[in-house]
């Protein structure tokens, strides 16, 4: 892929960003993605971090909150969900106003999700508390 | 259907909430409910905003923004996508925040489903606009 | 393409299930069909209702219920689930046995794709009462 | 959650729905909700069970035909339809009604949304053999 | 939005490709967001047409035949499928080729979703044969 | 099921087109059903595979890229997923042009759909490496 000047500087605040908000779970999709499709993970960097989480006129805790209800309602990408669980810990969402957004999924998706969802919290929740214990 | 005291509690604060929140909208659907399914309009009012928009824990802006990003998402609920667009709006949402919202969902679930989303906001705003003119 | 012969016994018994199940609606559907794909007219009548609704094993009443629910619940293909809804009625499904059912979606599907499924059975009880009154 | 005195008569009537269709599954379901969500356990008690499943109207038998259709067009929700084919034994549909109900899945949610219903089915049926086997 | 001089670059390589591929229908997209998100127009000339469809390794034609079957797939994206049924017809894929590619489409995601693809084909092919005509 | 001549001719050149295209995997399938709904199996190969596969009109290399766009769309049938992406290697779909459809699926589905197609890819790809070295 021919890579222009700006890329560089879209990829550069897409890591950065990448970075703040999913920490070690967006690391590790980027990697996944080396020796099946390294342009991906360019775009994966630039697009959704570099453009889209670097723009002003809404907080990165309410882009969460967004990301968090779409995964869950849609249903079929349970490790983005995980991500982004863990992501809205990383920029303030609390346990609590997580699995209350999850709750709320059951009005718009159904309760298959919105318990999906919440499992996958369970999840999150747990490593979360393991990791901190061991540190 | 029998109805519980309790209920009658639930069905008050429900639209006593339906009202704050989607407002015409939210009633319209509720009436339009009355020659087909008028249980149906009990439960709507009383588990989505008599138990789930009551609950304390996250705030009806935060609500609104899980609520238009879910169906923004799901695509295939676009009437109700309008209802919440207009809720959002009530509760304190900006039009650039749910444009925002709107634009971020296709990183999630593809230009589509961002597009159909901001055109149903375009025609909500043009509504809103036109009422706050007329008044 | 070529057609075998026990096609043509699929394709007629597929014929007589389907005036059977779906009546003008199901007739209008293939036919629309004349001049943009006749295949998939014929691949329509013989496997859904020439294989499938001709199986013993699940009474068509139960098959309309089936269908009805998952067309509500995917909320994607408005004009397939009004066919069916009028399929249920002509298999001796209730006009009150499909509002419980479409009822019932908003557990596993949301509230608004029991909405959107209810909003299409009062269309479709409105035109068949219309219909009934014109006889 | 504030508990009004008719919730406890909803949550006891859901309880005895839940039990009566899903059995262990459904109080799974409910116990592993315990330290993430107790609240919601107890919507998904009140809800579907105290509330919808208590409905007349439509047999248990109908309305496991049309959860078992829904979560399999659906094909996002694996665990719960497992827990509603389980259901739909109990409730009288069975193990053949159950199968044709997959493989129509195939006309309205396409082959492979088929095929993974008869594949859960496949692993209830048996784990259901089993325990019969052990009793 | 800040704009980064090699994004002139992308934006301009997109509408090249985006006059190339969806003609007017595309250019009719990006007028529509002006006035509630030119962010968004510019992202959607950037990265699906600046970025994706200027890649190699894949032909416009095969790109094509992946976004109509994915669009009729999903089922709830009618006016892009309709887009870009023309934008297939505008780098050599047949209407006879189009068809099939819908038909195939009742197997993975189901009849309906096959009908609506195949009735959104029929539009579009009927607008351009008019056009044609008028020319 | 009462076996028409033709189905026989249906069956035996869906198995011939199922045997050029999915391999083993698609035998793997159609084994599987036999205890649970062996009468589906015939359904599977007969339509999908003696019916729309053996149609003139689209190379199959082209049907194969129309099903892996849809399934990576769709999101949830990853096992389907998977037999086809093996599928488009067995009829001539080179692995970096599966990895085009598979990213242009961020497009028209979201990123999310595109990553879990990739990471499938990668396994099918890995598999193919292994068998070839084994070979």
């Amino acid at each position: 892929m021919e890579v222009l000047m700006s890329d560089n500087i879209r990829f550069e605040r897409g890591m950065r960003n990448l970075s703040a908000i999913d920490g070690d779970g967006g690391r590790r999709v980027v990697e996944s993605l080396a020796d099946i499709a390294p342009d991906f993970a360019r775009y994966l960097v630039e697009f959704p971090f570099g453009d889209i989480y670097e723009r002003n006129g809404l907080s990165l805790r309410d882009r969460e909150i967004a990301t968090i209800a779409a995964l869950a309602a849609l249903g079929n990408a349970l490790p983005q969900l995980k991500v982004h669980i863990q992501a809205g810990l990383n920029v303030g969402v609390t346990r609590s106003e997580i699995v209350e957004i999850l709750m709320q999924m059951a009005v718009y998706a159904g309760f298959p999700a919105a318990l999906n969802g919440l499992f996958a919290a369970k999840e999150v929740f747990a490593e979360a508390t393991s990791k901190a214990g061991a540190a």
